[in-house]
């Protein structure tokens, strides 16, 4: 019999022209992840990831239409949010019921032709931005904002959520977290939803599973964590105190190290390029100057390097948003991602079906119930 | 690099007591399947597959009292059931959109302690009877029925359905349906849920994920296609012509053969028992017959042999359950199996996060989109 592979670490489990990581690189088909977050904006990542070119001029105006189109939300959704919020749901619980629940407006939800697939896709991409936003204004107290036809995806999300314009440099923020976090190979989610999909069911189905994925502290939770230590530790003079309390009880401590980069993980350096930005703009440079404290002390004590979590947590935040939509805007960017490897799955698909070793014990028998333990 | 391994066929991707299947022979903890089928009551084989062992009385009795207790549903889930209905949504969404919202109401939901895993399964495992039994009414404009203490899990499923008592024989035939259906190593929806849990997700995060998966129709989908065929042959006579015509079409014909068992899959010959017993009760032998007829035909022409989802399409027609819950009635089964495979994955966690082969193009370069074709 084969051997045990834990994690599936190693084990090739698809063939993919989405994304690739060799030696460090990250590449979205073909186009290094720096090339893409000096140049790309998010529509065309989407685009990209779906069908593995850039759009052209007239592609991506029919895209970027038929995003704004799908955006608004079933007034059902709106009133669903209302509940959900008196329930003090987290936001990435409401976005796992409601991303299945829209499913039920639309008419071609199991539809499985390739051109209903793709209208789904963006129907999807579209809406869960809505589902977001939304949910987080209604928690509020405050009516949603419905999309303005001049943004782009990145400007409409800050939009919707805020209920203001968002500046430039905010939009350019926020567009670069989106363009990083799209793809990143089978990582746990993505491949959660190939597994889903891989019965032929629906699109749908493999969002909700991925977004039941990244809900988990080794996924996507780990950005939010990230923003809760820098507001416990508060001023860089107490970063060294803070870390060697956490490796002293052995906490893990969030944002750090990567199983695929062993060498640093390339997305880190735009956001933390943009975290600098970003808080200096915003008068928030001591939030920058304690991740950079934290930084320098975890590469000292554990060798270990920021991941893409570490800086987004201080865009976000800088960026006035609810450090608990952190992981449901990961959501939000990897929708696109996840859908390019659903459509993959969809192509050339084999059901994902491993066999486990059975390690428990053999030939028992069936006891009346009197004659038990 | 490693090979690519489509549908991780013959990859070890966890160790398990839950189950295995080894030569064509199906166990749950060490129990032969045909032991457990002759004997269990399901309730006996949620605590098996749980804790490894059948329970002795004061163990059944408690757990038999707490699956009652948590059966009833918060009025808020009977009242969107109503919206769903009015949608006209298939019982599998509706089940994978308020799976995911009964957590709005459990406070223990995201509680990672041992004892609260367990009464969060147990509450996971009430309530789903409770959910596709309580939507199948609300959609006919019926009121929801409560549970009754003096029947089992299987008798309470029937009664909340139908609102009337089940006879002996109904109770029996679905309580060996829900038995052999409860667990099956690491199947597409069991290994699905494992991959939704592996980022340390919360319990309901995986049923959904295998909820979503269940429903695709190359695994739980499959029994409700096989009823749908039974009605459309009609007559056994027509059974030679409907088969040759299908394989002349190459369409597939669902309920047959198995990935894991190629000398056929050891729960159908209860089912096949079970099968011709209510159909001979409920006067609906015809329907047996036709059944036998098609399997005779499948193992001349392609050497096929019925798997699971064959002979139960028959017995849950004969117990009145509308074709559409016969997979939702999967998975009332199958949670039991895929809690048991998240409370192993818990135990003993690695995030799953296997590897693709990239085969698109390589270093691309972003061009202004004036310039792109």
């Amino acid at each position: 019999m084969a051997e045990l592979q834990k994690g599936l670490e190693g084990v090739i489990a698809a063939e993919t022209k989405v994304s690739s990581i060799i030696d460090s690189q990250l590449t979205y088909a073909g186009y290094d992840i720096d090339d893409l977050a000096e140049n790309a904006e998010f529509e065309e990542i989407i685009y990209l990831l779906w069908h593995y070119k850039l759009p052209n001029k007239q592609e991506l105006k029919e895209l970027k239409e038929k995003l704004h189109e799908y955006m608004p939300l079933n007034d059902s959704v709106y009133n669903h949010f209302k509940e959900y919020a008196a329930d003090h749901v987290h936001p990435m619980t409401a976005l796992r019921t409601s991303v299945s629940y829209i499913a039920h407006f639309d008419p071609d939800a199991e539809d499985e032709g390739k051109d209903k697939k793709f209208e789904r896709a963006i129907r999807i991409q579209a809406k869960i931005a809505s589902l977001v936003t939304a949910f987080a204004r209604v928690r509020e107290g405050k009516d949603p904002v419905m999309p303005n036809k001049d943004l782009s995806y990145a400007g409409n999300f800050l939009y919707m959520l805020r209920g203001e314009m968002p500046t430039d440099i905010e939009v350019e923020a926020f567009n670069k977290a989106l363009v990083l976090h799209a793809d990143h190979e089978l990582n746990a989610s993505a491949f959660t939803a190939r597994c889903a999909v891989s019965s032929l069911s629906d699109m749908y189905s493999g969002i909700v599973a991925a977004v039941g994925s990244l809900k988990g502290p080794l996924h996507g939770g780990a950005n939010e964590r990230v923003m809760n230590m820098l507001s416990d530790v508060k001023t860089v003079d107490a970063v060294d105190d803070y870390i060697d309390e956490k490796i002293k009880n052995k906490e893990k401590i969030m944002g750090f190290g990567h199983r695929v980069y062993k060498d640093g993980d390339p997305r880190a350096k735009y956001l933390k390029e943009m975290s600098k930005k970003i808080t200096e703009e915003t008068g928030q440079s001591q939030l920058f100057d304690i991740s950079v404290k934290i930084a320098d002390k975890m590469h000292e004590e554990k060798g270990l390097i920021p991941n893409v979590d570490f800086y987004s947590a201080t865009v976000y935040h800088s960026l006035k948003i609810s450090h608990d939509l952190f992981t449901p805007i990961f959501a939000v960017s990897r929708t696109s991602g996840w859908i390019a490897h659903m459509l993959e799955q969809y192509r050339d698909n084999r059901i994902i079906r491993p066999r486990a070793q059975y390690i428990g014990e053999t030939n028992r028998t069936y006891l009346p119930i009197e004659e038990r333990d």
